[in-house]
């Protein structure tokens, strides 16, 4: 690592633009980039109550629905901004967008600026995939998956590297979408089934991932698809009004959430009674519980997303961006002469952040803990 | 202006760093800045109902508090990300950093990423004047100043030229931070006094501003300082257990405030009973109310800062940038050929954005509405 390729001041957070972090993820691969965010979300999780959660904000409007998704630890603070807006797809605009910010709490000072569209898919697969490790029975081989968009080819590879799942039964309303999963897998060395419908694709799955886009109440799996055994992996529904799975599934399995507070109000379990039983991830990751007692129960994990995965996975990004010297440094913050002095700073010939400075030393300081870890 | 200069795609909003503000107010001038952003605050406020307002969302730690600041109308949504740590300034960091997005609400999609350090004290200053201008009695002449720090500039030139304020009476606990505010506004012809107190300072002034820093119920303003007639412009106390004035002050004055539920959490009101009596600005920049009387009752502006006056500001900053050809646009967001194919970005041969694609047709037409506003 070249330390002088960061010539790090507090006003100059890195940036990560989308373009950054795809040559990241071309660089390391798509799998073990899934891998090392699951490893940190499993790390995150473990140490659960260290951090200061809250719900997201979100402000809806007709079209969609924009949020803020905050959280800390006693060093790091980090927030989503990501959008969801269906008709986006119609005009030929992204669905999700999403950026993040991780910052320090010591001094409130941004460290990085990162795209998190193409992040948010890799680190929902990671999430998905780590539960699954918990939840679904060993020795599975085939998954059913349902719903071939945006984020589809990440849920087979998390699949594929942290399970060994390598048989596909893939089904998405528009077969284009289908075509488009398969041709992105070719170079994966899938087993791969376009299936004529829901049910046939589910048809001798031991996972069934479910990641429709539509935002109304769809049933897209029913009671008499689901055999002993199965793992729901439930990834579409995530807002009020959204859901996947018929209610009388959920009631007969044992169902694994992020953050119940938030899921009751976004998940699959918006559908049930408020006091309906489930398990908190975290407290199966840190081994306080076990969900799935014998191969004949069903399992789901209802997936809404949470901000505590964004945060694994933005400090992911900031240690492999330090590492690999990717990004650029921003001057989002002035960089004040003397902190009493703003007013001084517009009239002052500052073309650059003083690198002797204490912010200086403080954030590469911060950043290197970073690297380091 | 020359639209060329901005090959806008949806997935890359304008970023305007610390140094492209700092350029955009020289050129402008740092008080024709303060009224444009004032203008803005006005047209805002005049219709307060038209925004989906929430309080702040804070995590806490033991050295200060990041906070995110979101709001919304029909057609735009805000945030602003800001810090509040005291000891920073120890280190020789900023106490206070901020940045901010503005995005648009049908789409989902970021239009601007700006810093806001150096914009929240001339939106502060803006939103200082315009209460005062409503609150105040006519024809002031003289302003105290208290508390020297990094807004005292922008308050005192804001004053100018929304209110004529010509002779300031300034104190600071730190005689060097009196200095540098003398000196910073040498050339605006103030006739300035360094005074050796607060009550040396307050003596003959129509409006009293206190702006000191200190995380802490202090009591800056005492009743027998106060006279009939006066405006005290209360900025520094804005946030739990950090207040300037006495209670007493309060309760025989006429209090306006930006947003009761925060003020009465943050502003000098958190001193008193929840049912204390409080008008709202937008019900006097509106015309539906009016505070004051006469010439000798006491007026209070208890100023914490509200995410509409950033709002406000953003805007401020969008359509000048636009027009003066300032910033840079980054690529936040993955410029999909297919928006139901990420995956697919990773490995296509995307160096740029494609200017002739929906999205970009779409956010040129969101940003240059701005521009003709």
């Amino acid at each position: 690592m070249n330390v002088n390729r960061f010539p790090t001041a507090i006003t100059e957070p890195l940036f990560l633009s989308a373009h950054d972090v795809a040559a990241l993820v071309r660089e390391l691969g798509v799998g073990p980039c899934i891998e090392a965010i699951a490893k940190n979300i499993f790390e995150d999780f473990s140490r659960w109550n260290a951090f200061d959660k809250s719900a997201r904000t979100a402000a809806h409007s007709p079209d969609g629905v924009i949020e803020l998704m905050p959280i800390a630890d006693a060093k790091h603070y980090a927030f989503k901004y990501v959008n969801g807006h269906p008709k986006n797809v119609a005009a030929n605009l992204p669905t999700v967008m999403a950026f993040g910010v991780l910052a320090d709490v010591a001094t409130g000072a941004p460290l990085l600026l990162s795209e998190l569209t193409l992040t948010t898919a890799m680190r929902t697969a990671a999430m998905s995939a780590l539960a699954a490790q918990h939840l679904a029975r060993k020795n599975c081989t085939t998954m059913a998956l349902i719903g071939n968009g945006a984020q589809s080819e990440f849920q087979a590879i998390a699949f594929q590297v942290m399970l060994g799942i390598n048989t596909l039964r893939i089904y998405d309303i528009d077969p284009a979408a289908s075509e488009k999963l398969a041709r992105n897998l070719l170079p994966y060395g899938f087993e791969i089934t376009i299936c004529k419908g829901i049910a046939d694709a589910v048809r001798g799955a031991d996972i069934v991932t479910t990641i429709t886009a539509d935002k109304s109440n769809a049933t897209i799996l029913t009671p008499e698809m689901i055999v002993s055994g199965m793992h729901l992996n439930a990834v579409g529904g995530d807002c009020p009004g959204k859901t996947e799975l018929h209610p009388e599934i959920l009631a007969s399995a044992k169902v694994a959430v992020e953050y119940a507070p938030q899921s009751r109000i976004e998940g699959e379990i918006q559908q049930m009674p408020r006091d309906f039983a489930v398990t908190e991830l975290w407290e199966i990751l840190s081994g306080q519980k076990a969900l799935r007692k014998n191969d004949l129960e069903v399992t789901v994990f209802d997936s809404v997303g949470f901000a505590l995965e964004d945060f694994s996975a933005l400090r992911f990004l900031l240690k492999c961006a330090i590492e690999m010297g990717l990004g650029e440094r921003i001057a989002l913050i002035p960089p004040l002469q003397n902190p009493k002095d703003i007013f001084g700073f517009l009239y002052a010939n500052t073309c650059g952040a003083d690198l002797a400075s204490p912010a200086h030393q403080y954030n590469l300081a911060s950043m290197m803990a970073y690297a380091l870890h």
